[in-house]
């Protein structure tokens, strides 16, 4: 990318998040920008999500954090999440050395709204953001500072969703 | 697709509409669902948009209705558009009858805060939705009426956007 990268957020309790941030490192792609996108709390290895194999097929970079939330995975204790989220963000640093264009930290704000990230945490690793690197964070529960620390955030705001009308996630639609 | 389809809306002044149904048609490509792109207001010939090869090369099928809005090419009378929308209409109820998994109406809920088409004719076009067909409808200006007809909605709020601080539109990023 030739000019400087921004830092978009993605929150709200509306569908199109995750979705959105597809899009992006789909557009940016298609300029062959160099493109990382991480997935918090998504069990790739178990669970087919549509968009996986075709974002690995156009070159796009997918890294797969904490792939178990506590709340899925009852069995799996919450104390070993803080540290597992500390020791992605420490790998992040490390992605952003790597000289991507884009890098997409899907539902790292889960783990911040969760308790298992502190706002500081994430601030500091805002801070490491190489100049020309667009960064984009999505999930609930964006803090007021870090919304500051932002370029663009949008709300996605739920008007309607028909998991209220009892519909279950769908194929090709939610994964 | 196996099960019923639904009608999704993205409004909203925030940025991530149509990059959110970017995201959706790749995610049902990704599941081998049959998807079809109806881009309202984007002059697809003179711009370079980061994602239309991208789609085109995963099987997507892209049409392309309306190419110039009256707001960014002074020089079109904005009689015509009316026309145009209304024939892009009977269009769209043709590509109803094709056999797609999802269809993606990108801005056409812009066709109508603008006046260039009505409620009723948006309504009725919805009308004629196959049963097992996904539409997704986007842009700013979705009406009451709209909205309850639709199943699954999501404002895309501006909470904050560089387009503000004078930040032009970016490669790679807005197309």
């Amino acid at each position: 990318m030739e000019e400087k990268g921004l830092i978009q957020i993605y929150t709200g309790d509306g569908k199109g998040k995750t979705t959105a941030s597809i899009g992006q490192a789909i557009r940016a792609r298609g300029h062959k920008f160099k493109v990382c996108f991480v997935y918090f709390f998504k069990n790739l290895k178990d669970f087919s999500y549509g968009e996986v194999e075709i974002l690995k097929g156009l070159g796009i970079e997918i890294v797969n954090f904490v792939p178990q939330h506590p709340h899925f995975y009852k069995n799996i204790p919450p104390e070993g999440i803080r540290e597992k989220c500390m020791t992605a963000i420490e790998s992040i640093k490390e992605i952003f050395e790597k000289n991507y264009d884009m890098v997409i930290l899907d539902e790292i704000l889960i783990a911040l709204r969760d308790g298992f990230l502190k706002e500081k945490e994430i601030l500091q690793l805002l801070e490491k953001k190489p100049e020309s690197l667009e960064i984009i964070l999505t999930g609930r529960g964006a803090t007021k500072k870090i919304i500051e620390r932002a370029d663009l955030v949008t709300e996605m705001k739920k008007i309607k969703h028909p998991f209220n009308q009892g519909v279950k996630e769908r194929r090709g639609i939610e994964y």
